[in-house]
């Protein structure tokens, strides 16, 4: 995440003396329940119905993983950009591309 | 989320050819599986413990939560940092700082 | 619930001395999660292809969630039956069946 | 669960001629959603909290859980108590109490 983006966010709840409220356990809680309010835009909808329907939704709750996401990094002490890439190269190794090329199998199945 | 960051976790995918098994649905119930396995890491825990034992494997979780948001982004033809940027802004005038201060009270009963 | 299946299920707990470890919001968080694992068996695939490849695994899933569910309920000093009888009630206001026959809106559409 | 509420979840939706949007995944997402409007009772608020201020809401959202579950059941043609029980005695095998009592680690470090 651009680092700008990452101090919009941290600001925007630091002007509220919002940290108070935050602890680890509860912004993993919070992140998986805007994940499931993300999911309940496609509930008994295909993808294009929902996409049709309900995209504004969807976009605003993506935003709100990813601003519970810059939180929970930042209670790690960890930086967005390198988290992906160090979970980027697991994979890299799990799924060498000359085994998993087309395949949807699970690592321990290649 | 850095431009770079972006072509890397979309030039994986496809370079393994996985576009077609991914659909804006599959990716909200993947988004939402994956924020469940980050949250599991604290079941039973305090804060404190999980991060003493399980910090590694939370980063690696929150490494899958913003690599799929990456690919529902993608899906959604949205701009990831743009989706933050118009989520904040509707939160400020939600949320103004006046009467937000220190308060943990939803915008409703402001 | 048949009593005697909350009662083994209590039992179960209680002989290996595990209630200690039992608290609302962790069973809650348990509730979650094990939600999530069921929902794992759809991921990437039609409902026929995962009832045909994940039946016994979507069986089990689905007892953990009735499980954390009759804890749940035991801590909240509730009647699993009772619980849903309620909600049952108030469904039948929400939609009644002249206004919600064959139609999925919310009832707030009615 | 007691044959006649099972009976009476099953009417309600007959009633209402609502089985023709059911099917086994969409009914996975729906369980995973509800349990996670549950935990929602208990974002940011201790189990003492929660339960002083969202006792009904909890028991509503408990309901749905297991109405999905009764729904989810009916679809894979199973019977819950015989879910329940199946569970159990893998439970039993993986956690025996002579190893398992007093301990909250996986059976795969007992």
């Amino acid at each position: 995440m651009n680092d700008d983006i990452v101090r919009q966010v941290l600001n925007f709840r630091q002007s509220r003396n919002w940290e108070q409220f935050h602890n680890p356990k509860d912004l993993a809680i919070s992140l998986s329940i805007e994940a499931s309010e993300l999911l309940e835009n496609f509930q008994w909808k295909t993808s294009e119905e929902a996409l049709d329907l309900k995209k504004e939704n969807i976009a605003d709750e993506l935003a709100d993983v990813l601003i519970y996401s810059i939180y929970l990094a930042d209670a790690l002490d960890l930086n967005i950009e390198d988290v992906v890439l160090n979970k980027l190269a697991k994979n890299e190794r799990k799924y060498p591309v000359d085994k998993a090329f087309g395949r949807k199998d699970k690592y321990t199945d290649l």
